[in-house]
């Protein structure tokens, strides 16, 4: 039994969190893909049921005002605002991460000719900002905010300057109408300063638009506090609300009666069921509305964010560290050094909720993993990439996963319990 | 007991489609609002369990592959296919209906400038066709399209042009980029003539988009014996996809390759796993994807579509005529003609699924149908509006909705079983 197994089990004996393990429905799988997948919470179920069987089967059409399907995408916004560091009233769930990102990029775009992310109310011709024409965009991004950044650009004049976040201060300019950024990159897990570049982009008159896909749920964000003008999440990492469950949109407060919708749907009307031939955008978070909201899905999130009820981001923020801590320390001691490399940042300040492990075969070595109860993802062309999910991984999960890592090249440190996982076990 | 009952129990018994009724879950409300919400299919909630306990809950991420998550969107709009009168790879499912306007109404703009929707394979600056510069919308369309396609208008440098669908062919010129027309009026219930109207969209050089959120399920459409270029409809009409289900994009598998969508997702992307910086559109219908496909909805629409099995488009088209014919007969008989008015055209050939009775009062005379135990719904100001869904309605309930309305103002007709449904009935 290695030194390192008696830790795990010390770190798990003081985990605040570790109840909370029992929320989910989990296996013996070791499960560090819920940065691509978050797990099945328990009660989610029975939930769905409810909505299939009862709401929708029952109540049919009545349910969109008796069982609140109509307010479910600002109701299920306010909830997962205070894990994004919101107040109430900004955020609206619906639709994919892509769209939102469309509508939040346009819409930035637009607040920024007529005055940028500043709580001034000046209108459109002042100081020429009418001439801003650059997207500014995160080039190691998730492909997709890049692609459609690029459609946002074609579609409101702009020309798109792909840079490195470290780059975005020194390309800001008069020019820049918007900056996209990722506060966690999807593929080494490098957490970016969010506040100093929100200000940053602001001061140059731009408006900020945050995706934060890879940190909603693992980390403080503290949208309201930094000043962020705008961003996206999806739902179904970290925050578990199941495969392809609906993103969501924060419009901060000041900027929501000037956010201006490039898919003005009659979900954001002021009045839905006036049927009007013209558009009156809502008020408040609803504005970010377009099409009727998938409910089946909503309601899963819904029920899924009840995990969170008792469950601060501080503790787990902590115990995200302390995971990621536990597994580098881990690799270090049972992987030879020359066969992976970690492409994650040391620094706390700069590290997401995963370890990017670079290896030469790494697809293959994610098979292995997997066949061996280890479950992780392998990111195009060389990156072993593992989540570590503080509400239901423990650190003898952590432990078990560098150890099964070791073993794939058969490099096992000395026996104990749980040395051989039984193959295809990934299963559960 | 009245001739007209006599007659619905006839029509019953003669019904080839009367069968299909037990595959959806009813009791004993008569439900005239699938044009709203399509009852639910009595194979769905088994499904969607399957779907949140095995294929999420066990297999978790492994169900991408799996459990066919990836290709649902195309394997899903291939069963929707041969409803609409499409032949496989040419639909798409996902995203909402006023999302889906927005692509399909951009992507048209885009194709007018490129050569229209012929199937030549002319490039840009051909014939001046680059200078066309409107977008013609039905005026009397679903709010949602005209707002979205005002949007599409701004954001490719266009003007919008609402005329009703009957003016369409005279404003037809140069200039027309594309024009976006419903099927069936979603008030009304007014069936308007897409093969007429794509022809002379297209000889003009412009491209048809037809929304076809009133058609599909409930009539033939004959996409691609129309010619018909670009089409989007929802699925939780009298496709019983549930509520909020995914919608779909028809592409013309003549077009798809120069088909330029404005929300380029990495789920369109060629070589969506690539992760690759620059965008590279996938062939065929996947083009028409965006982002993460919102799994649990469109796994429920998946098993919603069985119920469609050996059931021919023809017999319901036959059956929903007979259905809206008698219950104008028996609204004719039994309410005064003071009373109602119907918007519904007489002729078949301009005939939905509905029919819309112009009344005062039309919403506190909802109220009291679905008191009653008959659910229809209210369109702002004075329309009651029925929807009839051959799959589960039948003659008599066709009859007793109409006795129920004469109810409403005191004038039933004499009494025969069932006259007295108990107060509060709906919810079954």
């Amino acid at each position: 039994m290695s030194e390192l197994h008696f830790k795990a089990g010390e770190l798990d004996a003081g985990d605040d969190l570790a109840s909370v393990r029992s929320r989910f429905v989990l296996d013996d799988v070791v499960y560090l893909d819920g940065n691509s997948l978050g797990a099945l919470p328990a009660n989610v179920p029975g939930r769905v049921e409810d909505v299939v069987r009862r709401q929708w089967g029952e109540l049919r059409i009545r349910s969109w005002e008796e069982s609140g399907w109509w307010t479910a995408p600002e109701r299920i916004g306010d909830r997962i605002a205070p894990l994004v560091g919101a107040g109430a009233g900004q955020i609206v769930v619906g639709d994919s991460t892509s769209v939102n990102v469309f509508k939040a990029l346009v819409g930035a775009v637009r607040l920024a000719r007529i005055g940028g992310a500043g709580h001034d109310e000046r209108g459109p011709g002042g100081s020429g900002r009418e001439q801003r024409d650059e997207i500014v965009v995160d080039a190691t991004t998730f492909p997709t905010d890049g692609y459609i950044a690029e459609s946002a650009a074609r579609m409101t004049g702009c020309t798109l300057r792909p840079v490195t976040p470290a780059e975005v201060p020194d390309v800001l300019g008069d020019r820049t109408a918007a900056v996209l950024l990722n506060h966690v990159d999807y593929r080494t897990g490098r957490l970016h300063d969010l506040p100093g570049l929100t200000s940053a982009v602001h001061a140059a008159g731009a408006v900020a638009v945050w995706d934060l896909c890879h940190s909603a749920g693992a980390l403080p964000v503290g949208l309201d506090e930094h000043g962020v003008g705008l961003a996206v999440g999806c739902t179904y990492k970290y925050l578990n609300g199941g495969p392809g469950s609906p993103a969501y949109l924060y419009v901060r407060r000041e900027l929501q009666d000037r956010f201006d919708s490039p898919l003005p749907g009659w979900n954001s009307h002021a009045e839905p069921f006036g049927m009007r031939p013209d558009y009156t955008p809502a008020a408040g978070a609803p504005r970010g509305r377009v099409g009727t909201p998938d409910i089946l899905s909503m309601l899963a999130l819904e029920a899924a964010l009840e995990v969170w009820d008792g469950v601060s981001v501080a503790g787990v923020r902590a115990k995200s560290l302390a995971l990621t801590d536990f597994f580098l320390e881990c690799v270090a001691a049972y992987v030879p050094a020359r066969r992976v490399e970690s492409l994650t940042p040391v620094a706390h300040a700069e590290r997401g909720s995963q370890v990017a492990l670079r290896c030469s075969d790494a697809g293959e070595v994610m098979k292995r993993l997997i066949e061996r109860g280890v479950v992780g993802d392998f990111r195009h062309p060389d990156v072993l990439r593992f989540g570590f999910t503080p509400l239901y991984v423990g650190f003898a999960d952590v432990e078990r996963a560098a150890r099964v890592l070791a073993e794939v090249w058969g490099e096992a440190p000395g026996g104990g319990p749980g040395d051989t996982p039984e193959p295809g076990g990934g299963a559960g």
